[in-house]
């Protein structure tokens, strides 16, 4: 029956909470796990909706953050920059979205599937600002810890973090993208983000 | 400066990652924290919209959920069954509250309290259906580990359960309602939950 199956949907979704991500939490204690980190960049998309250069429908925006990482389950979290898990990430999270949004009744499964496409293709003024929160939480948790969240363990380089930013942040967010440049700048200053090379 | 204030906001709420509830995950492992938890039930509204008796704004149902939980940073999670616990959880949640919805912009800040009032009042469609999926989950947890997630070590009475899932659930889904009815039955003839007393 359509409840039972939106139920098994549920449960499978508690295995998120196991899908462990590359960054670390605030006091460096642990961490954090794809489930949390959804919640936070809901929270974050709608404290920061006002700054999208184009306005929002902050109800689909909330809706691609919170589903969009749930193909972890089974593809598990691709570091942003590990080059070669990128290779197949593709692949391996379109094969997971149809196992389970499968799960759900069909044309709910295809509603999510829907806004799980259209996040993952950033084309659409809702998902750029999306896209523009879910790049914006992991530089914070490094600004927030001088670089231990992640870049202090896989030393990205200065063009690659600020290449992620401006194609994730900038095409979303004039105001959001110059101060990710100032934090950015400052993390060089402080010396625990490489300078760009010349 | 504005933006922030609304950062900093965001960084105080990866608090909530640490704060341990009752309920164990599904497999059992470990106990969830309440940021995992308000993702989960974020999702649990979007796939079970269709079952609130009157028409909600699912927008505002989202962000109730999702926010509604910020205050046990400060006044940790107090248990479903724990009444000594639930003497003072009203005065300490709303310091809490206060505090935290605090470090926003005023007009924000205010904006959050009055989600957060709304959803503790539970007198409108949107606060009563998003109360019914904050109660609905822990007990699927439950349902799905066979009273393992948190009856089997508290053994709460049938009605204490039952009152919390009538006011909970049954106002404001008797789709929902019903189920959870069937649910609890089955729990009391597997031999997990207590019989009703007569």
């Amino acid at each position: 029956m359509r409840l039972e199956q939106q139920i098994l949907f549920l449960k499978e979704l508690d295995k998120l909470k196991h899908v462990i991500r590359q960054t670390y939490l605030v006091d460096e204690t642990r961490q954090e796990n794809t489930a949390e980190h959804s919640w936070h960049i809901a929270m974050a998309a709608i404290t920061l909706a006002e700054y999208s250069d184009d306005p929002v429908d902050i109800l689909r925006v909330l809706k691609m953050l919170l589903l969009h990482d749930i193909v972890e389950i089974d593809a598990g979290d691709t570091f942003a920059f590990d080059e070669t898990g990128y290779e197949d990430k593709s692949e391996r999270e379109h094969r997971a979205a149809e196992r389970i949004f499968g799960l759900l009744p069909d044309e709910q499964g295809a509603e999510f599937m829907a806004l799980w496409k259209e996040f993952e293709a950033v084309e659409t003024t809702d998902s750029k600002f999306a896209n523009a929160i879910d790049r914006l939480l992991p530089l914070l948790h490094n600004v927030w810890t001088d670089g231990r969240a992640s870049w202090e363990r896989h030393q990205p380089r200065f063009e690659q973090v600020w290449k992620r930013n401006v194609t994730g942040v900038g095409q979303a967010s004039t105001d959001l993208w110059d101060y990710v440049q100032q934090l950015l700048k400052n993390a060089v200053d402080d010396g625990w983000l490489a300078a760009p090379e010349q």
